[in-house]
Order: C-alpha cells, then sequence, then structure tokens
C-alpha cells in the first residue's frame, strides 16, 4: 500500500480521554477512531491486524475441527426469557423493539440463539461432538466503557460452543479448545496465563479457566504460584488455611466482655487505639443474597470475596445490605455489628474461626467486645473460604509463594453443563433412546480487546512494535526524500519485488520531511524498516528492526533476502 | 470436512413459508436457518459460501485500490439528524438508546460515519483521491422482509465510499468501482446488467448504475433495448416519445363539452361504454409532493412514474393525496378528477400533451369532457417524461425494441456529490487554498443477497448447483457404505490427496441409505461428486458434475486429475 493516500492519520498530540498505552498508540497511529464511547471505527492499518487476529482463530478453530456459522446480532427477546437472563443480564442488554413493537436484544454472546439452533437442527446423539464458532460483532453496553479497544460497547467476538452426550467427551471439547487457545496467544506473540475461574453470570457449572494477557494496565488481577503452575483469578484463588493460634484451647480464654470504643469505628482505629493486630479482629459483613439478609466474619486484615459467598450459596445475586437490614441483623446500629448474637445466618471465614481470641463489633452502638471465642461465642455452623487470597497467602497446592499480577482477560474457556439445554429444550435421545440434555461448552476470545492487550505487551515510548504475526505489514519502505528521483526509483523496485514474493509493504511515498516519517513509522510499528535514502544512487539501503537497535547497510539484494530470512524465522 | 459430525440439517419437506427458490433450497440444503423474521443465521455450508463471496469481493477492491476499514454499527443519531435523514429514513431506521437515555441507530449504511471520518482525518486535497471500504453487518426494518436472504432486516453488505477533489477524478473513482464490480458479478457465475437507475432516497445527483441479476423472482423489472447497450430499471427507464395524432390540428376538433357518464369512473370502463382507444383517455392523478398538491396527467394507457415526478419537482417525498385534497385540486368529488380548470399546479406528460381530441374527467361527479385538446383547454406550462415505459415502447437512444425483464439488485454504484459533504462539514483547502467540499461517491454490494441470487440462476429441481467459485466445496465424497471397509479406505485416500493439494472436500462418511445421501448430494449442490462403490475393490469410483449429466468410471488416480484440471479450468 502506498501511504500517500493511505487513510493513516498520525497524531503527535496524545488523545486528552486516553490512559492506556494501547488506546493512545492506536488512535495516534491511526488505527481507529472513536465514534462514540466505547464505539470504534477501525481505519485501513486497524482494520488489517484485526484481520491478522481473525485468520490466526480461523485456522487454530478449523484444525481443531470446529466448524464456522455466523449467527444474528438481532436476537429476540423470548429467547433471552426463556433462558432467565433477559432480566438478569440488567442495563448491559441492548434492547429495542421493531416496527411491530417486538422486542430484540443485540446479542452480548450467543447462548440462546445457538442452543435454539441446535435443538431445531439435530436428531441423533450420533451427530455429535460437535463444536460450532464464529467471528462477530458483540453489544455490550458497558456502564464505564475504557481503555479503547479493551472495554468497548461494540466489539468484535470469536465465540464458539460444543455439544456432547457426556462428560468424557465434553472435557475433550473442553481440552481442544484450551489447547487451540494456546496456540492462538502463542501465536499472537503474548504472554499470557491460563488460570481457574468462577463461573460469573453466565452461568452452569464445571470447570472454567480464563486466559489472561498480563500486562499492568489490565483490569483483572491473577494470582499465580513461584513454585507450582497453580493461577487462578482473585475471584477463584485459593490458599492454604493459615495456620494460626487456634491452638490455644478456648478454656483459657476469659468469659466474653463488653467494652466502650467512642469513636473506633474501622480496622485501622481499633489496631491504633486497642495496640492489636488486625488478624486479632473479626470484621462482620452484613450481604443479602437473592433478597435474603446473611452475616459474613473473616479476620481484620482479610476482604470479602463476594464471589465465593455466591458460590456457597448458590445465590444468583449477592450485594452489600443497606443499613436498615444491618441493624435488624445485629440489634444495634450498623457501624457496631459483630458475629456474636445475630439474627441472621453466619458464614465465618475458616481463618476468622481459627482466631482464640477476638475483638469484635458487639452490636451495640460504640462498643465492642474482646475474649470473642469463635464457636463457644457465635456458630461455626457455616465455615468455609469466604475471603480473597493475599500476597503472602500460601499456594492450595504446594505452600509455594503465591504471586500478584495483573492481566487482561482475552479468552475464556467454559463447561456449561447442561443449563441452556435444559431451559430451551435441547435434547437427544441417547444410545438407549432415552432424552438426554445436550452437555455444553462454550468458549470466547475478545478480539478487539486481544489487538489492545498485544499493544500494551509490544510498545515503546515511540510507538507500536508490532509482532510480525499480527503486524499490518512486513515491511515499512521509506524513502527519505520522496522527490528524489533516484531513491524513489529504488524504493518502488523494492515494493515490486517484495510485493511479488508475498511480502506486506507500505511504502511511504509521501512529500515530508524525513523526520515526520521516521517518527510515523516509529509509532505505526512495522516490524521491518528500509529506509532509502543518500545511498540509494549506489544502491545500498538502511535495513533496521523495530525490535532491535542496530542497523544494517545493505545492498538491494541483501535486503531482499534479510526480509524473506526475517519472515521465515517467525 | 467431514458430514457425520457436520452441522448440515437437510430438510426433505419445502419449508412452508418460502416462495423463492433460493430460500426453499438454502433452507433445505441446511445452508441458512430463520431466526425471527428477514433475520438468519448462516450453517456452516452458508458461512463457507458466504465467504467465499467475500473473499471475491475483497480481491477486487484491494485490486482497484480501495483500502478496508470497518465503521461501527451502532451510530449516534445525531449524525443522521446533522445528514437530514433520521427524520427522512421512516420506519426502516433501528434505533435504540443506551443506558444513558442517548438516541443511536443501527447502520443501514454509512454515508454519515465516513463523511464525519473522513472531516477529522484528512487535512489535504492531497491525501485524495482515496476509496474506502467494508465488509460489514447491516440493520434494516424492512416492512415486509421476504424471499430468505433476497430482503432480510439484518445482511451483510460490502459498502465503499469514494473521496474526490473534482469531477474528472470522482469519474475515475466511479469507473473503478464500476468495473470491479463487473469483474466480482462475473467471478461469482451471474448473469447480470448494470442498468441506469435513479438517485432515490440516498440523496445525492448525477450518475447511478444498479446491478441486476436476472431472475423470474427478481423485485425490479429492468428495460432493455434489444438493438443497443441501453439499460435501465423501471424508475428511470424512459423512451422515445410515442409520434402521435398530435399532427390533427386542434382548431380542427369541436369546443370541449361535458356529457354524462354514470357509473364509468375506469378507464376501464369508459373504454368499453364509450367504444373508445385508452390512448384517447386522459388520466389525472393528484399527489402531494413535500406538502404541496400537484396534479399529473397521463394516457390512458400509461402509469404515472413517481419518481420521475419527484426528480422534475425537486422533491424529497411524492405521494397521493387523500380525497379531500383531490376534491380541492379539482373542485369536484375525487373520482372525476380531470384536467381542465384545476387549481393546482398541472404536470402534462409529453404523451398526453400530443393527443388531438381526449376524453377527460370532469371535475363534476358522474360526468366526462370530450373534444378536449392539450394546450387549449387546459394549460402545457409543465410537459414532460412522467410515466413508466411500456413493452410497446421503444429504446431512446436507437428506437429500437425495449425488453422488460426481472432482476434481483445485487449492487449499486452512485455518484453521491456533495450532499454529505456539505451536511456534515468535510471540505479541504484545493491547490489554491480555497476550502472546498469534498466530492463523494458511495458503491455498495449485498452480500447475502448476492448469494441468493446465485441459487437463483443456478439450481434445478433437486437442488443447488454452486458455480465453482462461491461453493461451499469443491469435492462431495460420497463412500455409497459408509460400514464397507474398502469404500471408506478409498475415500479417506482421496480425502487426504484431494485435501492435500488444496481441494476442499466434503466426505459423506453418514451411515446412510445410498439414496439419502444422494438427495442431500444433489441439494447441497457441490459442483464435483464422486461415488464410491462396488468398484473400490478394483480401485474403481464414479466421477460426476452437478452441472452435467454424463458420469465416468475412473481410477482415484484419473479421479484426482479430473479433479486438478476442472479447478484449473474454473
Amino acid at each position: 500500500m502506498r501511504q500517500r493516500h493511505a487513510l493513516i492519520p498520525t497524531l503527535r498530540e496524545i488523545p486528552s480521554d486516553a490512559e492506556a498505552a494501547s488506546h493512545k498508540l492506536m488512535i495516534r497511529g491511526g488505527f481507529i477512531r472513536p465514534l462514540a464511547a466505547g464505539v470504534y471505527s477501525y481505519l485501513p492499518l486497524g482494520r488489517k491486524a484485526l484481520r491478522k487476529l481473525e485468520s490466526i482463530i480461523r485456522e487454530e478453530m478449523d484444525r481443531c475441527g470446529a466448524q464456522e456459522l455466523l449467527l444474528p446480532a438481532l436476537q429476540p427477546a423470548e429467547l433471552w426469557q426463556q433462558s432467565g437472563r433477559h432480566s438478569l443480564y440488567g442495563p448491559e442488554l441492548v434492547r429495542l423493539r421493531d416496527r411491530h413493537d417486538r422486542e430484540f436484544v443485540l446479542g452480548p454472546t450467543h447462548e440462546e440463539v445457538v442452543t435454539a439452533l441446535m435443538r431445531d437442527s439435530i436428531s441423533s446423539y450420533r451427530d455429535l461432538p460437535m463444536t460450532l464458532y464464529q467471528l462477530q460483532t458483540k453489544f455490550r453496553d458497558e456502564r464505564r466503557p475504557r481503555f479503547g479497544l479493551m472495554r468497548g460497547r461494540e466489539f468484535l467476538m470469536k465465540d464458539a460452543y460444543s455439544f456432547d452426550m457426556d462428560l468424557g467427551s465434553l472435557d475433550r471439547s473442553y481440552r481442544a479448545m484450551y489447547e487451540a487457545y494456546h496456540r492462538i496467544f502463542t501465536r499472537c506473540g503474548l504472554r499470557f496465563k491460563a488460570v481457574e475461574a468462577d463461573a460469573g453470570a453466565i452461568g452452569g457449572e464445571g470447570e472454567t479457566h480464563e486466559f489472561m494477557a498480563l500486562a499492568a494496565i489490565g483490569e483483572d488481577t491473577v494470582v499465580s504460584c513461584l513454585s507450582c503452575s497453580y493461577a487462578a483469578n482473585l475471584e477463584k484463588a485459593e490458599a492454604q488455611p493459615i495456620a494460626g493460634a487456634a491452638t490455644a484451647a478456648s478454656s483459657a480464654v476469659p468469659a466474653c466482655e463488653s467494652f466502650p470504643t467512642p469513636g473506633l469505628h474501622t480496622i485501622d482505629q481499633l489496631v491504633g487505639a486497642l495496640n492489636v493486630k488486625p488478624e486479632e479482629l473479626i470484621k462482620t459483613l452484613v450481604y443479602v443474597a437473592d433478597g435474603v439478609p446473611v452475616a459474613v466474619a473473616v479476620r481484620g486484615d482479610h476482604e470479602v470475596n463476594e464471589v465465593k459467598l455466591k458460590q456457597y450459596l448458590q445465590a444468583e445475586a449477592v450485594s452489600l445490605a443497606d443499613d436498615d437490614v444491618i441493624a435488624r441483623a445485629g440489634g444495634g446500629p450498623a457501624g457496631s455489628i459483630g458475629p456474636v448474637g445475630l439474627s441472621v445466618k453466619l458464614l465465618v471465614d475458616r481463618d476468622a474461626a481459627r482466631i482464640a481470641s477476638a475483638i469484635a463489633g458487639a452490636n451495640k452502638a460504640e462498643r465492642h467486645l474482646r475474649f470473642v471465642v469463635p464457636g463457644r461465642d457465635f456458630p461455626l455452623n457455616h465455615t468455609g473460604d469466604f475471603r480473597n487470597v493475599q500476597e503472602q497467602d500460601r499456594c492450595p497446592r504446594c505452600g509455594g509463594e503465591l504471586a500478584f499480577s495483573r492481566g487482561i482477560e482475552i479468552g475464556h474457556v467454559f463447561k456449561l453443563g447442561t443449563k441452556y439445554s435444559d431451559k430451551l429444550g435441547l435434547r437427544l435421545p441417547d444410545a438407549s433412546g432415552k432424552p438426554s440434555p445436550v452437555i455444553m461448552g462454550c468458549y470466547g476470545i475478545g478480539v478487539s480487546r486481544l489487538l489492545a492487550a498485544i499493544v500494551e505487551q509490544h510498545h515503546d515510548e515511540r510507538g507500536i512494535r508490532w509482532p510480525a504475526a499480527v503486524a499490518p505489514f512486513h515491511v515499512h519502505l521509506v524513502p527519505v526524500a520522496a522527490q528524489d528521483r533516484e531513491q524513489m526509483k529504488l524504493a518502488e523496485s523494492l515494493y515490486e519485488r517484495l510485493s511479488l514474493i508475498g511480502v506486506e509493504v507500505l511504502l511511504d511515498d509521501r512529500e515530508e520531511r524525513a523526520g515526520v516519517k521516521f517518527k510515523d513509522a516509529d509509532l505505526i510499528g512495522i516490524p521491518i524498516r528500509i529506509v532509502i535514502g543518500k545511498g540509494a544512487a549506489a544502491g545500498l539501503v538502511e535495513y533496521k528492526e523495530r525490535d532491535g537497535d542496530s542497523s544494517a547497510e545493505l545492498t538491494a539484494d541483501e535486503a531482499v533476502e534479510r526480509v524473506m530470512a526475517a519472515l521465515k524465522a517467525w
């Protein structure tokens, strides 16, 4: 492509609303432009990079036998009512009405549509296993779209769905996708981790992994063991129980007693005023789970993990209770809540349950209790892991050190089970003739987000450094002076030669100053740059890789050979 | 692909709501499934055929230097208000509100978005000419979606937009697209015609052509000359003025007089009762053009062409008037309208203006006028071509015979001019530094509709007959008995060999009866079929093309060679 008439509107200024490096650089490099919050146009360079991703994904999906289809964005609301997600999905679901006042949604995902399609299309267990996928535009009305392509309201996704008759077969389908994802993200040049994850709002049960591209801007926390392969997201991550003071016999602890603590409301205030450690305190919070209030006690230095609560309670929705509910649960004002004498179900984190003698809220204004003994002073009918892991925690598998990092969720594989088959009636007679629900899996890759994640990992202060496999072009040809006939002649001949052997070349034929051209080339980030300058008269060019520092003066023939060698190595 | 676990749900029954052959066959062959009226899922075979079309279109767009981008489906309503199309587009425009109550539309086309993008991206006339294109899903809430993919509410489109600084350059951009379209439709194996068309609702001015695939089911009428290359759609088609009786001097005609015609209201009734020819009658209709009533007079055997009216009046919208407006225009009841003594502007078709002595409505109940002389009895201030051409008409270019046929509009090229540049402020300083509006063109291909058009032209009573270039697979391997080891072994070896050399093969490894397999193969319509039956033991297979009648018994080697030869010939 010739740059003179190409739509590559590079910018020197940093867009004021852009925080993430990928967002800034893709705007500045002329890859994307915003049309509305979370809604982007892909300009030619962005579209080319996106198509590279699409090709890699298609190849790996086809390789593992998944079949491509294309499902509609417009979906009848009835399907979502049948699955129960019409109300559950909330304001993120884009809803609209057609001219006949029928309600539709714009698909944020396609479990309903594909399940109904399979229900109406297949008739025998012999047709399975089957995995279907599509590359398609999705819509999600995010509360807070941000970071450019990272969290958009209209975005490109690869979604896949597997259909099996038994769990062993599901496991094979799941593994095939899991491995395809590894190949895809590796080919994209990403540092990533597959982490154990929680089922979340998508429902269902069973195994699920998220694929996280490691990046400081990432909105997710990845917990991984430094000694073994254990890795999970923060929602799901577990730790070994803390070996604690629970060895002290509760009989040695005096009876629980109330004492005044005027003005002391936070853990920090208590720790400071009473000269105790936060792990000697019990923090109690009240939630409402599917409409029912429930209290949770954790150690003062721990944070409640709502996903684990939801899982334990098998609840659809869990949220913090308001002051009225808290006051009714404890009997005192909202700020005084503690585990002793509660009128609601009490969940106790296993580490809190092991404190020998704790300080806790007294359920009376401006007072706390001391010598609180779990099991003696409050019941331990519901103990479990209800907290987030922390940096000091130990790996649940091997006891090794847990490390925290930030990640961008670029993929997700999920054993759905029979949730959608049950709701939408996808049943097949099995070998014995008995109708059985089909077992499903779903598998997603955020393709536009993947593009952003690649840029997050591959850039420097001057611009993007595209991995060769996803770069919009392989070679950037830069004649220093487009009005110099000698230079342009050599540039044109290289352009022809390289294009002929299948190399994708961007030729900067603009009449711009050399400084502008080089700055743009750094910004755009094509892996190989060939500069045609004063040496052109002698048939010499400068060969340089965007990822390296050194450059070499070569003849045109040598440059072509170097390009071919580099392409082969990639 | 192996058919056993492929999602190819063929049907024996004809879907009850399907009228068009393409609709029936693509449903029956398992290519598509409806999700809602005018909303379809593409199953693996349909997706594959669609991707072939996408590739052909991309190749031809890239070949003529158009740059691919990807614009959002979600478009802020403000853009459409700026262009004036927000109200003009009517209920076909899908509208929705986001969580912040901001109005968006789902793009049925992207003139507004691309014009605003260019306005904000380019700064010099030197950047132009430029042509941008995308392959993208469009939404149009059709009043009457029908014929499957032919008229859908969600559909795939290739839209392109050209930007030039002068009319000569626009003409070159337009020609490049016009020629690319010829190459695309030719490669798709279509019989088509590029016909002159009217600007229509998209606005703008200047040259425009529609590409029509000829097919009986087509919703458009194509008028073409049997002697020269003239072709136009019915809205736009012209004819030579009819040489008529206007030679008779009006002075020889008696004074116009009223006579009773009780019960005679239609042209047919008048012709029958008065023993006159329809071409001696004048038919008068009243329209409302942008709120203003206007009358149109045509011969009794002619039909008013509303597009020509609109063009003449430069009106945005034209529709038939209601009875009140008609009565006010004529002075008598609505059914009695005639051209004499009207109180509104009167447009007279040039053929009606040439009648020597006519019969026409009297603007009085149950009466008509005779001896009506155009120009004497009613004014000829506005004469022109205001009617549809008819089969007896003569070519406006060469006087040859005009033939009528039906067509499916598969593409459209359009010189937009500065309509959108003016409305959205896309201006660039020209060479002299003076800001000038950029001149645009727009170019569309209905990709999903194209698929339907191909099937309309390529099928027989047994199923589809895909042209090789767009067939989902090249070769259909059909072992007659999948449980026969000899047959399956030969089939598998052919599958491997053909796949290795890049041939796309569908292998029917299902344990179905031979009759079922053959019926499905005919229905699906892969161009080459290789049947592996009893001859397998001797290494023989049956080679057959879907488009031909004969079959040949060949060795496996010969069959591979025949496939390669056929592929080379395509």
